[in-house]
């Protein structure tokens, strides 16, 4: 278990608690959230984080909605819960868990038929937990997939954070790394330091260190060299969307990487919750890529490495098309090519 | 012109004073070397950085080391400015502008034939300045040369620094991509901002500025989803070395670049100033990688991003192989591929 909990309710006060993101590993700080409006932004300002971790968070958003409802019109009630979901789910665009989060909470909540307010309001918590405990459930059954992808000796390249912190617990790539670890194997890992935000380089880091996995920074510039140089068995990244033909949205750079690892003959792995997969989305084409502040690029911390109107493009996603991916590791296994027929299947099986 | 010079000679002081590039943008200041031993830790350290500029530093190293000596013997003056030739070629492995602006300075001093140690100190300066001036020449010649790639409109992603101050005045890449625009061509530059030590952040971002060259810093991760989603018709970069095969030894992060161009049919142009090919490397399996402190990687301009003692990887350049570049652009015009032949051509009419 990780030492920090990213996403807690406190029920008492009817708030959600989040780990702020922003300011680890250096400090350990907490944004407690008693509105729609005050987890919105927190999910915005990436207080709170990685695509399964903003699913669950915005599912305890329809809680907040309902805990903030002081009437007894159970009418008003669910009104009051699908405009927060309506909100929750534009908050970001680009990952997918926080549609499918939102829209499975209120199925679940709906299918509950509450009676009174009250009992819809309990309603609003128990489905919240119950996808937090999935979520964890979901982490450890990924790990349980990889493991066949782990020898004895193991280098891989991990790109962004995907980590205890970026779900409820355990993570899912950075999870599956821990498990093979846990499990007596010798895994190095090349920790893709992932500009602008430097997710690598803080969080991923940082947990590694905490789970005494043998490890080295490197700028995301490096990965090819380190692949042409050294022995490195294969890439492994999480993802934020995965369309119905493989295409993947994740964090910028893992197109390059993708690329890179194909070319060098690498296998390129991608952990992706059933919940990140969306048939919908027919391919990478139609994924929207969040654009992001300038200031993510042009400083580090609040320290300024170009002035303020600096030209920027920052583009917080790229899209990796599925033919540079070896295969999808779920909670029901490794998906290899051809991915629409397979994830048409998966996804058949999983209703 | 650019507004600071990279490197000036004090004949009165015999002294060479850099431009200390570590502080730009921010703060113009200088460091005055009058020791040899002062200039290996400037080059070091990177006050002085860019290959042809570290080239033309080294050569006016031999004049700091001549100046040094207060004695009459020519025989003793000799021997001074050889031990400091060894010296100053060794105080950065992959580049070769070092090695060959130092041998090409000893030779033609030794040409000289000076006849005491009055005449020979003069000799030493002399030729410094020679490739002092030649290096001007060179990078217009670059440029006149690139002028066929760039249509009215051109985007272009670059990568690292190649701009005035990594050369005496005008640059290689950077300067054909200026003297493009100030053809009356319209240019738009995407700036990889080149971590570790965001050479194009600081450096490009900055000379674009001045020359009112419009552009866009993005991360080395963006590079990829900027060719999928927008036009970009050639990179260009400079090289620190280029193989007898083509291939080239260039800032870490050039490799992926050119492997990501190459999935995206893009161009891949090295603007390479002829004392960069070294056809005594037979290919880039032998060009020594410098790998520079963990620092860089841990901290920008002082700020820590991941705590002291953390593991890093941190290489200064990679090899991009000679099968990813679409031409060199030279002082004696483009040369195509096959490399082999065309870059020995090249090298023979040269000489």
């Amino acid at each position: 278990m990780a030492s920090f909990r990213s996403i807690e309710w406190l029920h008492d006060r009817g708030q959600l608690r989040l780990l702020d993101q922003r300011q680890l590993p250096a400090r350990e700080e907490y944004v407690d959230c008693d509105t729609v409006t005050s987890l919105v932004a927190a999910i915005n300002d990436m207080v709170v984080r990685g695509a399964p971790a903003i699913g669950v968070a915005a599912a305890y958003g329809l809680s907040i909605a309902a805990f903030g409802y002081q009437g007894k019109s159970l009418k008003e009630l669910v009104r009051i819960t699908q405009d927060a979901a309506a909100i929750l789910k534009a908050s970001r665009p680009t990952a997918v868990n926080l549609v499918w989060a939102v829209d499975e909470a209120l199925r679940r909540i709906r299918s509950e038929n509450a009676a009174d307010a009250e009992s819809f309001k309990s309603a609003t918590i128990r489905i919240a937990h119950e996808l937090y405990d999935e979520d964890i459930q979901t982490n450890r059954a990924i790990g349980a997939a990889a493991a066949e992808l782990f020898a004895e000796q193991t280098t891989v390249i991990h790109h962004c954070n995907t980590g205890s912190i970026a779900t409820v617990d355990y993570g899912t790539a950075l999870g599956a790394i821990r498990i093979a670890s846990e499990s007596g194997k010798s895994v190095f890992v090349y920790v893709d330091e992932t500009r602008p935000r430097l997710q690598g380089a803080k969080l991923t880091r940082w947990e590694l260190q905490q789970f005494n996995i043998p490890h080295q920074l490197i700028v995301d510039g490096a990965s090819g060299h380190v692949m042409r140089s050294r022995k490195v068995d294969f890439c492994i990244v999480g993802c934020d969307r995965v369309a119905a033909n493989g295409d993947v949205a994740n964090k910028i750079g893992t197109y390059n990487l993708a690329v890179v690892a194909q070319k060098n003959n690498v296998p390129f792995y991608v952990a992706a919750p059933l919940s990140t997969i969306d048939l919908k989305t027919i391919s990478g084409a139609e994924i929207e890529i969040e654009e992001r502040p300038d200031a993510e690029v042009t400083s580090v911390d609040g320290h300024s490495i170009a002035p303020t109107g600096t030209a920027v493009y920052n583009p917080a996603f790229d899209v990796t098309p599925g033919d540079l991916i070896s295969g999808f590791i779920t909670e029901r296994g490794i998906v290899r090519p051809p991915f629409t027929a397979n994830l048409a299947k998966l996804m058949e099986k999983s209703r």
